[in-house]
């Protein structure tokens, strides 16, 4: 264990190489940090409860998957997700689709009389990607991405932005939560959402509106049985798993809430976390990569510890 | 469907395009060439059959998982694993560690009684890079690489090179198939194997000497319960799936063989598949992604087509 002062210090040392070099070497001598160091050293200023007003609850027959909203990223999607919520379009609607090392969807099934809606939207305008404001607060990361002109942080989702156009967009790393929709971009509302549970697929980065990502219980979409049809859609409608309903955690009260919470990733023991994962510390690694790709970046989620 | 000259002739000119900008615009008077036009077109010349001296089947309760081993790059553990085939090492190993986004993984139980080895080895010496022949045929790929100096493809594999030390080695990408190891970077052997069944870890490249990649039933691994225990271990022995064996596909008799074809990677119809996928064909995508990431290619794999 390295006492906080070290692990600034080595911080900077370790930022200062890793821009001027796409491989730094090693140093021996110096103690290899690791994401642990840096959590136990953590304050409490340096986290923060998930926003009940943006986390949805996929309620699973085997329980919770916690989705955590980006509503700056998705204003209109995310406000008529809500409204789809309040109006139980989430009740019962089955996940239709499980293709392996790519998405889980879930819609109503095909051939299916589709659910009435009271307020909520068929279909929306895409929201691909934002202006963002003058001053926009983002953690970037140092590293080249391929995709993007620039990638890094918001609020603990990962996001890139293009500084010529002053837009921003989330990328569809593991977990990314999106609007399924057809050829028509503007034809995505929320009836039919999807989950990234495979390696990155960032061409559908601006192609596609994403709305936040998922916090607690990956597990539970990304174990699934693969669906055999054409594109990982199930054969069949008794392959389906039901999901039993979609709540916002602030309809619910606090009691049955999940209470989880994330690391800020504007302080310094992200930055510390994120050089810990750029060149991996602890006595196992003997390469340091020398660089992290927007989606290699796991942002910490714990549970909110018991005061 | 398009005819074989247009393709070719588109792909001169998005090769150009795409060394020239990350992010190119899109042409919309161009047809929206996808893999699957360059794979209607592809010729018998195109594929080669799976090398059944180098290919494993991973025989689980629920099928078959095929693995084709690169012996280029770590001949000395392949050799070793073929002695543990041989050896029946392989037969009722259990998977103890399933871990979301990461790895599934294949050793003897803690705390059970190593296996009497005959002529296997159990620890060797790594082989996390080999050093390249002069001449060496590969394929690059134009995309720069975040982790890697050069990337690309020699015979379907994912691998990167570094043309300062003539270096090369194969990369973590979804499927990846590599030998555990402790602290000491000689004590892999194959007695302890793992599969990567997230997002690349590319953080693990030159740490760890990887062996191949699986060319079908991923699915059969990546839906497997995760385990609970710290990184994805099984808590107790009731949760394992136990491998029945992994046989040689050259032991078998050709009936009992998975007849699989993979694309080579030398081709002009392989470099339009990967354009296509650099920048997607179809009606669906809106912005074409101008660029693709080696662990993004998908190096297309088929039946074998009945003569």
């Amino acid at each position: 264990m390295l006492k906080k002062q070290q692990l600034f210090s080595l911080l900077a040392s370790a930022i200062l190489a890793s821009a001027s070099s796409s491989a730094i070497a090693s140093n021996p001598a110096a103690p290899k940090v690791t994401v642990a160091d840096w959590l136990a050293q953590s304050s409490a200023a340096d986290w923060r409860e998930l926003d009940a007003d943006n986390t949805l609850y996929l309620q699973l027959p085997t329980g919770r998957v916690v989705i955590e909203l980006a509503n700056d990223f998705a204003p209109k999607h995310i406000s008529n997700i809500k409204a789809l919520v309040r109006e139980g379009f989430y009740q019962n609607i089955p996940i239709v689709r499980v293709q392996d090392n790519y998405v889980v969807q879930w819609n109503e099934p095909d051939g299916a009389a589709p659910k009435p809606l009271k307020h909520a939207s068929r279909s929306l305008a895409a929201e691909f990607t934002v202006q963002l404001p003058a001053n926009f607060a983002f953690t970037p990361l140092a590293d080249r991405d391929g995709y993007a002109p620039q990638t890094g942080h918001v609020n603990g989702f990962a996001m890139a932005i293009d500084p010529n156009t002053n837009h921003g967009w989330l990328t569809h790393c593991y977990g990314a939560v999106g609007i399924g929709r057809g050829n028509d971009a503007n034809s995505g509302s929320g009836t039919a959402m999807y989950v990234v549970t495979g390696h990155a697929p960032r061409h559908l980065d601006r192609n596609i509106t994403l709305v936040g990502t998922v916090r607690q219980g990956m597990e539970l979409l990304s174990s699934l049985p693969r669906g055999q049809g054409a594109m990982g859609f199930y054969a069949s409608a008794d392959q389906y798993t039901v999901i039993q309903d979609i709540a916002l955690a602030a309809d619910l009260p606090p009691a049955q809430r999940t209470a989880l919470q994330v690391l800020r990733t504007d302080t310094a023991t992200f930055a510390g976390v994120v050089e810990a994962q750029r060149n991996r510390g602890g006595d196992w690694y003997q390469q340091p990569a020398g660089y992290i790709e927007v989606c290699n970046v796991r942002v910490p989620v714990r549970e909110t510890p018991v005061q």
